[in-house]
């Protein structure tokens, strides 16, 4: 009990830095092989632990995978001092959407997050359980902060009230995802301001 | 010389039936095994065909799925009685675009369609080069039909003048695309309906 009891904080940080390892490995071999080819075995080789390891935290590769995603997009959000999972509410829904989606510009231009991305994105496209189960996981907990920013926008005033939030946000969402995913157009600042003042005031004259 | 003349027809119709048998193995074969195991070989093999008829046509196996896109969406467009590569103006952007985007609902959800651009469209996103170039012959001609239809509008007075068609074209292509590739909510006319107003009117009060 003693022993346990001393050594508490040095498995506590093996484990954390074992996992650190292997959330690294998992993320730099997808982005390297692609998802088929991404296995335990090659996983736990690279972050330099035995796979019983990797089998004793996780179930599978796509398990390994979605919590190495999750602690990236926290990672980042933390690296560019926001707060992880939010949108600022200053009252002003054309800045606050467009200061989210500069930070979107940013992340989707880091390689780190780019080429391991890309990869899972890819074999979402083909492999459909895989696909649904990282939306389900990853996107679309981001995307209910949309739909929240702009139900409070409509409780404000600013948008309409017949508007259904969960498919206006796609009207600046999916542009900036559609150009990064397929590489249809440059994706500046300037970029994604448009789609914000295009998707609040329409195309129609007013 | 007479011969010629005279086994000329036969020849043709021996080509276009040749190549009608490419481009449905193209199509198979990338749909079944992916981008990457696609080969001449295979495409060869299962169009019945010598692999040096093949290479005698197309350059690279990149070339023939190409072209076999190109005839697919010609051929789903005639099947569903349009004229290929065009969009209607009956002076009426709103009801022109719901027309459009609601057949292009219909193609994604045919299967002859949704297999292999599916597969193709993974392979865009990891082979950058393959992706530019099918992005270049394949979508972008039909982005530029909604680019015309949108400064014929703005010449009507039925878009505001200061906007740039091909940003906001995305408004409502780009949220379908997202949907269908990353399966991120159902694809029904109602819905491509709604992006045409949203898109139209704004998400602000008017």
């Amino acid at each position: 009990m003693a022993q346990n009891q001393s050594s508490a904080p040095d498995t506590s940080r093996r484990s954390a830095r074992s996992r650190r390892a292997i959330y690294d490995a998992a993320l730099a071999l997808v982005a390297e092989v692609g998802y088929p080819k991404t296995t335990i075995e090659g996983i736990a080789s690279r972050a330099g632990v035995g796979k019983q390891t990797i089998y004793r935290w996780w179930p599978s590769k796509a398990d390994v995978l979605l919590e190495a995603f999750l602690d990236l997009s926290n990672q980042t959000a933390e690296a560019a001092g926001q707060v992880p999972y939010s949108i600022p509410d200053t009252g002003d829904l054309a800045a606050d959407l467009k200061y989210v989606l500069r930070a979107t510009v940013d992340e989707l231009s880091d390689p780190a997050f780019e080429a391991p991305s890309r990869a899972l994105a890819a074999e979402g496209l083909v492999n459909e359980e895989l696909g649904r189960r990282f939306v389900a996981q990853l996107l679309e907990p981001q995307l209910q902060l949309y739909v929240d920013r702009l139900r409070a926008a409509q409780e404000a005033g600013e948008v309409r009230p017949g508007i259904d939030p969960r498919i206006a946000l796609e009207l600046f969402v999916s542009p900036l995802a559609q150009r990064w995913l397929q590489h249809t157009g440059p994706i500046t600042y300037e970029y994604t301001d448009t789609l914000v003042d295009y998707a609040l005031h329409g195309l129609a004259p007013r």
